[in-house]
């Protein structure tokens, strides 16, 4: 008889490896933190003298689930956003919110939180990647939860670092600090192919070869990722990761939603492990990664909730559940990944795909004693079946929820009994997640209340002011206009030719400015399209000041290079109308007695407009303004048009009338 | 001031109304069964008096939600037999499981279940369709939940009825008893139109017109569903029910996964509420609705859970969450269904679609007090944002639980109050309902220790036995046998020529018998496939006894057109190998000597065994039997073939020692 600490008893136990045993009514030996043995009952009682024993109740008794990949601070940032576009969720609310608050004490006040919400849901183990991640580990350690934490490197500037070479310094501290921690395995995360260079990727390789620690980062999310490399790589995501040394290190790759079988094989070979994360990628509309595939192959997936933001919590009963029916419902099999295998993805798998199938993941002998209690009794789960031997995998998957889960323990230290969470105060982190929250509602409610500071919020505009002085006047026919200006007294200094497709979007509140989302095409000749730039403009009032012969002083103008898409503006600003404007624009740069101007000749082809001719200068003061404006009279009739024509309206306010 | 009942306090009040109003703080104020009024607390507070107020502390105050397609009483087959096809599921184990148990006394305890489960997930009304629908009413109306209480109507047997007509007339008689209580209303359910004749369709739309009832049917389930329609009718599911009139009664029709543009706008027309099933569509691999394109045309379309042996939960929070995330992951478009609109679905479109909406399904005067508390303070819901007015419906949808839901009221009676159910006793249904489970379990273990009863349960077998003589003889060249066969002391009374395609299965058991199915090709001349069977033929031990020369005595046979596919009956019986033998077969029904023969000069090509004749004759007695294997033995010298050559296997014997 072997002396014990610590005896489960009276448990459906389901050891989760790879004969998938089960013992019904069956015992869990455990001494210090890690199991001794596993198996029947009555045979355990024989073999072993338990210092303590707990009488399970009957319930499941099983390895605790591993959520693969998250993002464990974001819990703070939970429905901050919801039913967007991946870049306008991202770009617009993420990470203009992420500058603003991330911190230290933000990190370390959402892993909390985050942590007690896994425990309830039966996590023992997970994935994160974030910035501050030495605050991170330190919560996570102090309650008591096992984790692979990344520190996050991006080739831009981040929360916590200055540049890529800060976040890998970072890193490398971050990893030689926390080692040989007994809970905590560190770890860097590039973080993803698209938002590194090279050089990051080739570093942050070596930096996890050296201290032989996991590198956790994302591959192939979306379907626009894969597209983007192929188009500048020439070739997916994959083959491009490998070619950097990537692959060398022990990889956890959150997503995998669109590679082919020949990167499966890759990563296959790489013994890279793969986070499935179905809610997130159906939240975000990214797709459904071949999670089939990949395990017949031989690929450890695990799965993962990924961040709350985009979830919205981190509930892996929610998450091993959609699992399941996502491989169903998408091949048309309802065969396609079984309870059992769902659950092997949750437990072993997903240890494994964390290179840390070696100490947890399953209840075998010699692994750390990371298990949860999960109660079968209740109204939701009744009744149960006995007949067939996958019906309790089933009932997990199918029936059971995370508020079944009644014990959690970690390392031999339980941190959940009952119901109660042992080391942590949940009402605190309640009432201080709140704050939190009301301090970002109203960073947000101020943004949302401005264009410009939304404009701003996104990196969209530099903020300079400028005035235009404008004259505008309709033609009949713009041929003479161009024989007048071969006159001498006019010098052409720059002449361009283009298509300017404008959108403007409109808000109902009369202060807000008008957003001018211009594509512009260079067209050299013969129609010739070479250059296409897209621009945007922030336009204020319409007129501040007319002068004589309605000449206008516009005040102009935040303008930005558009790197987005139109719908992505569209579905960021939300205007209440849209006008468009198309046109044709012979634009010249003229000196007419020693001031520049801008001379347009212009078609409006959309609406029918007709022509245009438009003098426009760049104005500093109100004074200056009006010499340039009676210069730009004094230019139009030079040009044989008639100024008495002017209008001084914008085309876009003559549509708007229309 | 008006008087009222009960003031409704310190909410955050979602109407669910059109204009999806919400008040925080707002209020509910409620006399007798009904809403009197919603809105702001202040406001409220003056106009109102009541006789007694309730603080609800902050929580959301919302309708209840609408469980729009279920089958109650499966809450006692949950978890009976998972992640497995359609037909499989269906007829390998629900409905032999329900021919032997459905009663009104399993419905009732059913019911029961599936409310207390329904109660503590925020439903307060849904449809259901089963059997006995009397008593599941009964048990319902007990507890206080409002239902469309729909009774099935079926081409074939039922557990309450002989035959369709019976089935019929216990509708008729339920919905006249039943037509004016407050909380259920009778309905009809002719079940699918694949599985109700014409005649049940027009039947049962009229009944529903008489009475003014609903009408629930389950319509476009399947891709097959539709193609078969297709094969039979000439038009998909839609076309032809309208053709039936079925559309003229208030329909209630589940699933519509399979419509296309046409179906819709028929539906539309009709006045047709839907019921979407995210989970059963996935868990089964059905698919997923058209449920964009139906709201934006208008049709009301809602959310149901489906038989909780399906799904395997009644849980209309997960129900709600993935109805939102298929919408997106299956379109590529994240911004595809909206929270608003998903608690839009589950609560107020709900009620429409079950032709309730004038009494349930939002918060506005004069509806009927039907409402939920749901707690948004809990971990996983913190924390929480205000600067988006969405905010609080992405809560609901994404990050909220069953498990929030604190108090249900229906009909002006609160039935959950600080989640301790008021009119059902949990434990004890707990109990009554494993006490069913192990009743089934012991049936399926007897069933499925024997092939022959498994056949059985699906109703594929005739239990006919008889014996068979055969002898078999190897032959060089099959020539001169046909030549032999023209000799004037054989009369051919029949000649068939056959392709057959034969598949084992072979069990480990050895007290097993063998499962055979075959194909066969009939051809005609020019090798003219003209008719097809499949049959199933349950093959006895290899051999009962040899008689001299081998001729062999085996035990047949429980044979049975195979109405379904080889794929089914490999997924039900689960056989651990299979054998494979295809054959080329000149059959000849001969008279020699007075007894009638089976002649079989085989060519078998796979496995390429070359040419046999088999002499085989039906017998009832082992002394008929010795008479004719003497006669077969004199048959096989008659025709030119060697006796002593005789093998006393069968095909697949000698296949399976090879």
């Amino acid at each position: 008889m072997e002396k014990i600490d610590l005896l489960l008893t009276n448990a459906i136990v389901l050891v989760m490896d790879e004969g998938f045993h089960q013992y019904e009514p069956g015992a869990v030996a455990i001494t210090g933190n890690k199991i001794v043995a596993v198996g029947p009952q009555p045979q355990m009682e024989k073999e072993y003298t338990p210092e303590a024993t707990l009488d399970c109740g009957g319930k499941v008794l099983m390895p605790g689930l591993v959520n693969a990949h998250t993002h464990i601070p974001m819990t703070l940032l939970r429905g901050l956003a919801d039913d967007l576009r991946l870049d306008v969720w991202l770009l617009g609310y993420m990470m203009p919110v992420e500058r603003e608050f991330v911190s230290p004490d933000f990190v370390r006040l959402g892993s909390r939180l985050a942590c007690a919400e896994m425990l309830r849901s039966g996590v023992t183990c997970f994935a994160d990647m974030y910035y501050f991640e030495e605050a991170i580990a330190e919560a996570v350690a102090q309650i008591g939860m096992r984790a692979v934490c990344s520190q996050t490197v991006l080739k831009f500037p981040t929360p916590d670092a200055a540049d890529f070479e800060e976040s890998l310094s970072l890193a490398c501290n971050f990893i030689q600090r926390w080692k040989n921690h007994p809970l905590i395995v560190p770890s860097v995360a590039p973080h993803a192919p698209y938002t590194c260079t090279p050089e990051i990727l080739h570093l942050a390789a070596a930096l996890a070869q050296e201290f032989d620690v996991p590198l956790h980062t994302h591959i192939s999310e979306t379907a626009q990722e894969v597209e983007n490399m192929r188009n500048e790589q020439g070739m997916p995501v994959v083959p491009y990761v490998k070619k950097q040394g990537l692959l060398e290190a022990k990889v956890l790759a959150a997503h995998c939603v669109h590679i082919d079988e020949g990167e499966i094989r890759t990563l296959l070979h790489a013994k890279t492990g793969v986070a499935h994360n179905p809610s997130s990628n159906m939240k975000l509309a990214s797709g459904v990664a071949p999670v089939r595939r990949m395990l017949d192959l031989g690929i450890n997936v695990g799965i993962g909730t990924d961040g709350p933001a985009s979830n919205n919590d981190l509930d892996m009963f929610e998450e091993i559940r959609l699992a399941a029916f996502l491989a169903k419902g998408f091949s048309g099999d309802p065969t396609a990944l079984p309870a059992r295998t769902v659950l092997a993805m949750a437990t072993r798998l997903g240890a494994n795909a964390l290179h840390l199938g070696d100490i947890t993941g399953s209840l075998e002998a010699g692994k750390r004693a990371d298990l949860i209690l999960v109660d079968l009794s209740s109204l939701h789960n009744s009744p149960r079946f006995h007949h067939d031997p996958n019906g309790t995998y089933a009932q997990i998957i199918y029936a059971s929820k995370a508020s079944d889960v009644t014990d959690v323990m970690i390392e031999g230290k339980w941190v959940l009994r009952n119901r109660q969470l042992l080391t942590i105060d949940e009402a605190e982190l309640v009432k201080e997640s709140q704050q939190y929250a009301q301090r970002i509602d109203i960073f947000l409610i101020h943004r949302e209340q401005s264009i410009l500071s939304k404009l701003v919020a996104i990196g969209g505009a530099t903020q300079e002011e400028s005035y235009e002085m404008q004259a505008k006047v309709p033609l009949k026919d713009p041929a003479h206009i161009l024989e007048a200006l071969q006159q001498p007294d006019i010098e052409i200094i720059r002449q361009r030719h283009y298509r300017q497709y404008d959108t403007y979007f409109v808000f109902d509140d009369p202060q807000q400015c008008r957003l001018r989302y211009r594509a512009d095409d260079f067209i050299i000749e013969k129609g010739e399209v070479t250059n296409v730039r897209s621009r945007l403009t922030l336009v204020g009032q319409a007129s501040e000041y007319n002068f004589p012969q309605k000449v206008l002083l516009s005040r102009s103008r935040f303008i930005a290079p558009a790197t987005q898409t139109l719908r992505f503006y569209r579905e960021y600003f939300k205007p209440s109308r849209e006008l468009e404007i198309e046109k044709d624009r012979l634009r010249y740069l003229i000196r007419f007695k020693g001031i520049e101007f801008y001379i347009n000749v212009d078609t409006l082809s959309k609406p029918e407009l007709g022509f245009f001719l438009e003098v426009k200068s760049r104005t500093w003061s109100r004074k200056d303004a009006e010499q340039k404006s009676s210069l730009a009279i004094d230019l139009i009739n030079h040009l044989n048009a008639s100024p008495e024509d002017n209008i001084s309206e914008e085309y876009v306010d003559i549509v708007e009338t229309m």
